[in-house]
């Protein structure tokens, strides 16, 4: 018992540290004064030294060897810190540095690059990430698959074989739903108007509380980018506002909430211990989805925010809830993912998944993405990318070395498609008390068998322990398929 | 060369943590939800001993054997390591726990203890905190004075002697010209009426940009204490605002922008080094002193600041520049320190320099604090003390085991004084300046003269430096009669 009780203790040093590291990240995107960046480098770095140096700590290798785990509880704890200590251990530091050194430079060259338009001018630097991401690949997976080895950081024991049938499943069938939603004759009134940010933000405030949000133990600010950050007694989230499009700020709000009720939602006696933060990436997108999606954009739920937002904002250009539930739902064509709507989302994400297993595998060159890019979106989405910023340059994180990462907002959004048909069977009364702004049965159904576990089961276990069935991508087609087919008449 | 590298690149990532430490510690009291507070106590505990080992890490002592300082900076550089090395390691780690324990549950009990009027039920803890505070005293002075170790930690090299002799010239002065103010015919009108917080806000920024304040890298929000946070390229104030009474807000913040415009005008190369901040907190208080009192409270810039907050608020109870001014300056009886005008602030601080020295010396028990107290305070200020939470209970200080703290408020005030005897000696049109709401002369002198210097030099000698003579009790006690003994008409 000495060695587990030693471990833990250490270990809760550890994850307060990573709390407090999180602390300094949301400050810098919401309180931090401009000219302060730079000094905010050296102290980012510093406590992320202080924190690699505790996850590669000697010790741990010991009481890892030593420590016997009193209960399945324990066991967890164990398994959670071993994957790291291993994770951490096998990438050289050499390596670590030069890929912190290259990616922060990629970050720029990528910035400058989408900027100009101008993909040449990203592919030597991308060659060079690619290149430390595959020395990286081959030093986690001790002979396995590459592109799994990295995919295991984001989604712990996910395989890209399982993925890639999962996903292959998808694309027919979404392609074919996004070419007969936007032939339909049946198209939807976008809304339109002005809204000031004042309310904007109160109505974000009035959604968060909605949703559960417990403001005693967070709080919601505005930045540039709509993240959830903190775990366990003190959570934030940020949200941001367009005057022009309400729906930015309100359907941002739903989904960082999400995230947020489920790091407030694990047991507080699991806080700082390895079990207390969501358990992978793709879980926890599950839960900003479903909260933004599958309750948010529901025809309940938007009757009661289609009252709301009259409220808060005069008459709307879609006057009845009906137009209103249209409007929120319309998809649109585009080119963006960030911007896509539920249809065409994962679309989206399937393009980056195929084109970065080639990349990461050696099969497609940084010099030739843009073209297999280009290739692949026109085939998908029926029209040809204009200008690289609105294709392969769009996104940030393959210039910053996350490759394996897209993948996950997919799971989640299959997760999310579980997890609602297990509501709907499971709880009576969900969708009137969304139409009366009550997400309550869905969200203590979602906190009672999912959030609280937090890390104690694999991510896949996580999703099936909650549903009681094998997470598949069946409920997230039929529901997409008659959710739209009703709207667009199809 | 190795080791004076390797320890200045171990001390810039100490000083980062340090920064990092510093700023939960404002996160704390400004944007925490309260629900946070049970987990940011673990997450400041974990930074704290990260920070702890560090400052004992035995190669600081290898590094400190071998190293050679390049130039003098360099050997400044040394000094501070080892001198926070030396204190450090000298401390027994279990002294050091009890004291964290015994503080933090003494400090539950003076809260108490003054809410209650309880004299009584503070003095077993207080015995506790000041047997261990003996305690480590004794091994930090290695058989030298006990108080002067305690108060080297607050003011590096000051001694009680020195101080005695310094307060011992102050307080018969003081005591006499509190005396002649009190029994003047002239007593000036007192400022009222209601002030919103959000011009007293504005005005705070007004002010803050007046003497210098860089909102580049710093910001200003509401707290309920004004306190000042953070060195080199981010440092906060916060300020707080009373609707009845403006120059609670206005005194607040030009007090705490002297503090933060010490640490923003030390040389950016000094930044994470042991030079990148105020040397000690005598001359720290110097500068909010000499910006809240000297300049700010002056005739010349009072009656621009009559101008700024007749604009703010329209028109004043007290609606002429000279009558202004003798609001400003009102001399009022009082009890608390905190509360207390430049006259009379000294004679509380020498009370309590003169108790606790008994107190740590043995020669006063807790039990017998609060009738020397009272006594003292009924010679100094005439009148006796009416409840506890007004005497021996109004300060926190000592159950947290501050003791060797006070005198360094008064110390600021003295050197405040030699200060702008030597700014009025060195620059022409400093109140012409003044007048006009321009205070660059003054805080320019101070930044090029003092400021910028940061821990290059001693506490003492960093004052002379700037001066060009030795500080003394003189100038503070010459521009207190001839201020006040112009407003009263004595």
């Amino acid at each position: 018992m000495a060695a587990f009780d030693d471990l833990m203790l250490f270990q809760r040093d550890t994850e307060a540290l990573g709390q407090v590291a999180g602390r300094l990240g949301w400050d810098q995107e919401t309180v931090m004064p401009r000219g302060s960046a730079e000094q905010r480098g050296d102290e980012m770095a510093a406590i992320s030294g202080v924190l690699h140096a505790r996850r590669t700590d000697s010790r741990l290798g010991d009481w890892l060897a030593e420590a016997k785990a009193p209960d399945a509880t324990g066991e967890a704890m164990l398994r959670h810190i071993r994957r790291s200590y291993d994770r951490s251990t096998k990438v050289p530091a050499r390596l670590a540095a030069e890929l912190a050194r290259v990616t922060s430079i990629a970050q720029g060259k990528w910035a400058a690059a989408r900027q100009d338009e101008d993909v040449a001018a990203f592919v030597p630097v991308l060659d060079e990430v690619l290149a430390l991401k595959r020395e990286e690949a081959a030093a986690l997976a001790g002979g396995g698959d590459l592109y799994d080895a990295l995919l295991d950081d984001y989604e712990p024991g996910a395989k890209a074989a399982d993925l890639e049938a999962m996903f292959g499943a998808l694309r027919p069938r979404l392609v074919a739903l996004r070419e007969a939603i936007l032939g339909s004759a049946h198209q939807p009134a976008t809304l339109e108007g002005h809204f000031a940010e004042t309310p904007q933000m109160e109505m974000a405030r009035t959604l968060a509380a909605a949703f559960g949000f417990d403001f005693n133990q967070g709080r919601i600010d505005k930045a540039v980018h709509p993240f959830s950050s903190g775990s366990g007694a003190d959570v934030r989230i940020t949200t941001r506002t367009d005057e022009s499009d309400p729906f930015n700020c309100v359907y941002s709000t739903i989904h960082e909430v999400g995230h947020a009720c489920y790091e407030q939602g694990i047991a507080p006696e699991y806080a700082l211990t390895p079990l207390g933060q969501g358990v992978s990436m793709g879980v926890h997108e599950s839960q900003s989805r479903i909260y933004e999606n599958q309750i948010g954009r529901s025809r309940p739920f938007n009757g009661w925010l289609h009252d709301q937002m009259t409220e808060a904002f005069g008459a709307l250009s879609v006057s009845d809830a009906e137009a209103f539930y249209g409007a929120v739902n319309k998809v649109k064509p585009g080119y963006i993912r960030t911007e896509a709507d539920e249809v065409q989302y994962n679309l989206h994400v399937l393009l980056r998944f195929d084109l970065e297993r080639e990349l990461v595998a050696g099969r497609l060159e940084a010099a030739d993405l843009e073209e297999a890019w280009n290739t692949r979106f026109e085939t998908d989405f029926g029209y040809p990318v204009d200008k690289p910023s609105n294709g392969c340059l769009q996104d940030v994180h393959w210039s910053v070395g996350l490759l394996g990462y897209f993948p996950t907002y997919s799971l989640g959004n299959v997760y999310a498609g579980c997890l609602m048909q297990a509501i709907h069977e499971a709880v009576p009364g969900v969708d009137e008390a969304l139409a009366k702004g009550d997400t309550s049965p869905a969200t203590t159904w979602l906190r009672e068998n999912l959030q609280q576990h937090g890390g104690l089961r694999t991510p896949r276990d996580t999703i099936e322990h909650a549903c009681g069935f094998a997470p598949t991508e069946a409920p997230l087609l039929d529901y997409l398929e008659a959710k739209f087919g009703e709207i667009y008449r199809l």
